[in-house]
């Protein structure tokens, strides 16, 4: 009951309402679970938007600028998860989160939240997508998913986005080339921060030929060659390519420009259906991971902690490989038969 | 019983098998699952040791010249898994590679292999794992687990090791700063490689003042604070304290003090007990990934795919949230029941 009026004053855009939910959501209380259930129906409106790069690339400073962009020029209101992987046990994310609070405390139409990592990358991504739900409850129009670093989690986090920015800048060293064909592949729109930097111009090369090779349509590639610099492709055009914009967060130089592209983005996608499939696969990874430790938490609540802990023993002794121990633990238990 | 002629030919030193075996591992075949149980028995003699940092610290160069270190100096057995998470769709680790191939070809005590990330990063952390019980099986004395980037994945795979190297370089932007936090804690040996560029003391400044603050134990440290510098503490000290190296992987220098700081960990954690207590760890967290996978596996056999995708199609249309479609899922099934 107590939690009923909560999620009804998230509803009506009480922030300190909001604030111990998204603690309740984060801590993965029972009362957060029902109040997720609660929220569920008044989703899906978001534009979610994730940022992503290897670490020195200002994400942090350009996700600050594109803020105060949706709020000055567009009105709309704006949720920033910052989710720092990087961080297992202190709170790395300490540094851009000064920035932040000098660019944006104060204004009621924002609001971030940051998210240090505890346990495993597939529960952050569980507890990011539940946050993310909560703000799209909460009328957030715009919800930027800022992630430090470009290991395979930060990609799994990206994944949860309709519209995923790529930042690099110049001069990050050579290893910074093998990431970027990877991490390609799920760009929507890239950007080269830092863009005062000597090395712009080797960034951008090496970065449009990277693109060449992973696109999969050269030829629709190349005519779209010389839109790409700046422009984003029509949104009527079939097949999406990545533009490239050069940024300079500190100043706001092409900011206007990135949302542009994000914007179009966005309708390119609700038009040729691409939003609901990734709204669909989105759902279908939560469905899934929620799964996941609902079985785990089951099993655990029905087996014996000293037959686990036997098992294991047996396991440390070279005894049984943990798949052994795994069927032993399953097939002794007459509820887990098929 | 052809599969049994193979983890034989692996455990007397067939290369070509041990080749074979990796991939069937890799795959996840049934013949690979029982391959791994087959070995082991004959696991838990190497020593493990993880190498992880940003990118463009020369992590790659770093485990080339420790692994021809320990071939020339120590004549041990050496394989190396270069992992590399950010690569989810195309081949990132190619550039490591090559320069490998160049230092280490040819050398029939070593063993590379690189894995780019297909699914999640617990499926790569449970992969990694299974192939160091391979190479540990068939003898090599020191598995090094290189990772890409210091997101949590890698911090996750980092966590397999015994001895876990976090490398660092002069002059690496900013963002770096907020990564040290969390990732110091993960590390016993700290390395500045690239220690001939410009800014070099910075970094060793930083690093040092995190490291005091991250160490809860300042007492000590300021004990040892002077040996820190290059020696390790004694073996016989109760606390380690992660020893700062500074190296040139180009050219060698600092190697053969940081194979020395390698070794005096593993010592320290054999003698202290903490060496029983990472495996214990690691075994542990491999059995749980693998009761994960299994009871995914499981209920995936016994439900039926169109009661799946109807309960999903209740989420998309947002009559169900992920949580109450879990319940609807397992509740119905009474295999499922507590």
């Amino acid at each position: 009951m107590r939690n009923t009026s909560l999620t009804q004053s998230v509803l009506e855009g009480n922030r300190l309402a909001l604030s111990r939910l998204l603690t309740q959501v984060e801590n993965e209380s029972s009362d957060g679970r029902a109040a997720l259930a609660e929220l569920f129906p008044h989703t899906g409106r978001a534009h979610l938007i994730g940022v992503t790069g290897a670490p020195g690339t200002g994400k942090s400073s350009l996700v600050n600028q594109l803020t105060l962009y949706y709020r000055k020029q567009q009105d709309k209101r704006v949720a920033i998860i910052a989710v720092d992987p990087s961080s297992p046990f202190t709170g790395g994310a300490v540094l851009g989160d000064r920035v932040r609070m000098r660019d944006l405390s104060g204004d009621n139409g924002v609001f971030i939240r940051s998210m240090a990592s505890r346990g495993s990358v597939g529960g952050l991504a569980q507890t990011t997508a539940a946050l993310v739900q909560v703000f799209d409850a909460a009328g957030y129009e715009i919800i930027i998913i800022e992630t430090v670093g470009a290991g395979q989690g930060e990609v799994e986090i990206a994944r949860l986005a309709h519209t995923t920015l790529v930042v690099e800048a110049p001069g990050l060293g050579d290893d910074i080339q093998a990431i970027k064909a990877g991490i390609l592949e799920i760009a929507d729109v890239l950007v080269i921060n830092k863009a005062d930097r000597p090395g712009v111009e080797n960034t951008e090369r090496a970065l449009r030929s990277t693109l060449e090779l992973a696109h999969p349509t050269k030829r629709v590639f190349r005519h779209h060659g010389q839109a790409m610099s700046i422009d984003a492709p029509e949104p009527d055009s079939k097949i999406w390519i990545p533009p490239i914009h050069k940024t300079i967060a500190t100043d706001g130089t092409g900011i206007a420009e990135l949302a542009d592209s994000i914007a179009r983005h966005a309708a390119h996608i609700r038009q040729n259906g691409d939003w609901a499939v990734r709204d669909r696969a989105r759902l279908g990874s939560e469905l899934e991971a929620v799964l996941q430790s609902e079985l785990m938490k089951r099993f655990f609540d029905r087996v014996q902690k000293e037959k686990y802990e036997a098992v294991m023993e047996q396991v440390i002794q070279r005894n049984l490989s943990p798949y052994e121990a795994v069927n032993q633990l399953l097939n002794g238990n007459p509820n887990q038969e098929k």
